[in-house]
């Protein structure tokens, strides 16, 4: 037994198991949401029931993440188009003045915040047993009994270290942004393992990324579900549903990271796996100053949106850009070591590669056709012939040119190229495209200086708790 | 009938057709040297024939490349022991007042030049019908015999065109700095075709490298011959020995480089593939004064010898030099468009890679091991976790870390590794590193300047034919 580890959960538990209070104040506030509802369905007459679900419904939330899921239940002749015209429209007029955030997963749902919780409420279509089921969420209250039922006081706890744990190390969240681990796929995981510990210890030494396939409740046919799953990095069935992967939307990057924790946890033991210590400012200042070196090295698309995008399509498209703008550099021999994106969520988002160089030789080779295919071969001689003057030549049997490059800056290439990166609701978008060392004063403002920092650094958050900054 | 071709090939014959006083001249020197050797056969006693051999016996010389081949032929009980040890000292004293040139293949042999006409008097030892070939020259008689025997008057002009366009395409040769055609090679060739324009008609459009195979008179089995040939490029059945691949020496480049000049010279044949247009010295000036752009992406190694080798000696190292610079040179990132060496064959050789850009980045990027390799990559995040800074991160399921280059000049790479690149005879040259740009007077030697010239346009002689100066 590693009581080092021990000693560190302990801790951490310390900070993050809610109180008797704690408690209480979510109570009252779960209270005041289901007495809103209760009163907007007598007003509005639609049949629903109004049901408190999520991690404060199984007992498995955090101190430090309080939150709320309340979920409005139609019965299930209802449909989503119900919910969309009719049912969200009252809705949020009727909670104008807690000022509701709109969001979009499968159908619109609210997000309000009381007394600094965040409460989701979320219409969902009841699903009868057996029937097929219409929303993603109908699942949810399937999930809270599931949950319940399987756990006691202690595995309770253990859930709160493993969601504490994926927090900290920055794998929390199905959402499209992370691209992590959900809280029901660490409830799970918590309880097919017996704990914490055990979950890091499998994780550690067991898992193998495309082959983990987990079933507690033993309901599917292993051949079956992988065939119908395709090729994820990991299957975990959902206990109430054998035909779901609860797993479906971790990345293979946050599953490595995942597994790459665990090991260094377990062998290092520290609090700041599951609370990364904020950088002093005059550190951060430090390490900015040593990361100038670089500002040259990173192609900036500045996007300031004309509307107000639901953060999963954001994401969403903010990804898609990210990964056309690699491709565009790659084919033009840009050497790129990492692309991220940033987002206020609101009007303001920031598209970055970090490069080997942001300019090109002028001359690039050309690998041409075999000499075997005729036409081909005698065609790129002529076209080569004259320029840029060298070339062609023959290496084996295949013939070669120097060419030049249309574009030798990053940033002229993506801006000629910015219609193929901005696509969907993007394409309203304004864009700038500069350099970093161009545009140094964006690391001013305090999230966007931290965000380029840990952009720059590279390294994910729980190396960040192994960093010795003196030494760098 | 392509009549161009006809006028074409009707006036490079005329050029290079020995006249009737040509014969006499050769001829005359021909017996100058039997005469020569008849004596030190009767000085000496060794017992041996002295033999005509080569172009000048088969009828197949080139007036503009006047040479003779006279074989000693010792019999058959004789070894290359002897001829090492005893014949070639005295040989070499006995004909000291013509300055011979020592040359070495399997053994040594020397070249004199008498009159400007280039002469090789080869040991060799007679091969009984039916048994071992001792030496590879010992064949020579046998080839000699066989071409007579194959050709007519036509026949023979047409192998005359044959070798005038290999040596004007630059693939006339299967020394080790050619690595091209042989002059018997290209007999058999003529002969199997039945003519020239044939022959380049099969070149053109039938042959695929590594799938040639020739055997004129059917003496050896396809399979058997495959096998014990390795993969050649092409192979071409020796008609007097069915174990032998004619076509050994041919590399992949110069069958390529031949097939491609065939192609281009039967859609538009110029009398330039046979006799290169020599630069203008204004012209030269020109296109160097182009180039220069480039002279600073050229490093140089210059050697200076102590001890003169034998040429076939000195390519093979120079060669084999230069495939090891161009792997440091590719294993270090540095992007190699070509690599080429140049010698007096005296003293004083060069060697030189054309590079995109002679100096890298300082950071590089580290493709780390995938994280199911579990000791490996905790040891890969403990040795980049500070050094540079940036990384290590995970892309997929690997991990990636920025290392800091050892070496960012390719001038300072190649200077480290001179040790492993100057091996063998080569060791005892001293060697200057440089980048072309910071020795631009080397280019004043003329044939240096042409040489760099060549190096730098890249493309093969042939295509000079179809250069337009006016357009670079």
């Amino acid at each position: 037994m590693n009581t080092e580890a021990q000693e560190v959960e302990k801790k951490v538990l310390e900070k993050i198991k809610p109180s008797r209070s704690d408690e209480e104040t979510l109570k009252s506030i779960a209270n005041l949401v289901v007495n809103e509802l209760d009163k907007f369905k007598q007003q509005t007459r639609i049949d629903m029931k109004i049901s408190v679900e999520g991690s404060f419904a199984k007992g498995t939330w955090l101190k430090t993440d309080p939150e709320l899921d309340v979920f409005i239940i139609l019965p299930s002749n209802y449909d989503k188009e119900f919910i969309k015209n009719e049912l969200y429209p009252k809705l949020r007029a009727w909670l104008n003045d807690y000022s509701p955030i709109e969001q979009y997963s499968e159908h619109p749902y609210l997000t309000l915040q009381i007394h600094g919780v965040k409460v989701d409420i979320v219409p969902s279509i009841e699903s009868l047993p057996g029937a097929k089921i219409i929303t993603a969420v109908d699942r949810t209250h399937l999930h809270t009994e599931y949950v319940k039922r399987k756990t006691d006081e202690r595995l309770r706890d253990e859930i709160r270290l493993a969601k504490a744990f994926a927090r900290g190390i920055g794998v929390y969240g199905a959402e499209i942004k992370i691209k992590g681990f959900s809280g029901y796929l660490l409830e799970l995981l918590t309880i097919y393992y017996g704990g914490f510990r055990r979950l890091l210890e499998a994780a550690a030494y067991e898992w193998v990324p495309g082959k983990i396939y987990i079933d507690i409740e033993g309901v599917s046919d292993p051949l079956q579900a992988k065939q119908a799953f395709g090729n994820p990095p990991m299957i975990v069935i959902d206990p109430t549903d054998p035909r779901r992967n609860v797993a479906a939307a971790v990345s293979m990057e946050k599953l490595s990271e995942f597994i790459m924790a665990a090991r260094l946890y377990l062998s290092n033991p520290k609090e700041e796996f599951f609370f990364p210590k904020p950088l002093h400012p005059v550190e951060k200042r430090r390490l900015l100053g040593l990361a100038e070196t670089f500002f040259e090295n990173v192609v900036l698309v500045e996007l300031r949106h004309k509307a107000r995008l639901p953060p999963d399509t954001l994401w969403g498209e903010l990804q898609r850009a990210l990964s056309i703008m690699k491709n565009i550099l790659e084919k033009n021999e840009f050497e790129v070591y990492r692309c991220d994106a940033w987002s206020d969520e609101k009007e303001q988002s920031i598209l970055a590669c970090l490069l080997s160089t942001p300019i090109k030789t002028k001359y690039r080779l050309i690998k041409g056709p075999p000499i075997k295919e005729r036409e081909h071969s005698i065609r790129f001689i002529e076209k080569y012939l004259h320029s840029p003057f060298l070339g062609p030549w023959i290496v084996g049997d295949r013939l070669y040119a120097i060419s030049v490059r249309k574009e030798v800056l990053a940033t002229s290439l993506i801006e000629d190229h910015l219609g193929e990166i901005l696509v969907s609701d993007l394409t309203d978008s304004t864009a700038k495209v500069s350099l970093l060392s161009w545009r140094p004063e964006i690391i001013e403002d305090e999230e966007i200086g931290e965000w380029i920092l840990s952009f720059l650094l590279g390294k994910p958050k729980w190396l960040w708790a192994l960093l010795d900054y003196q030494k760098v």
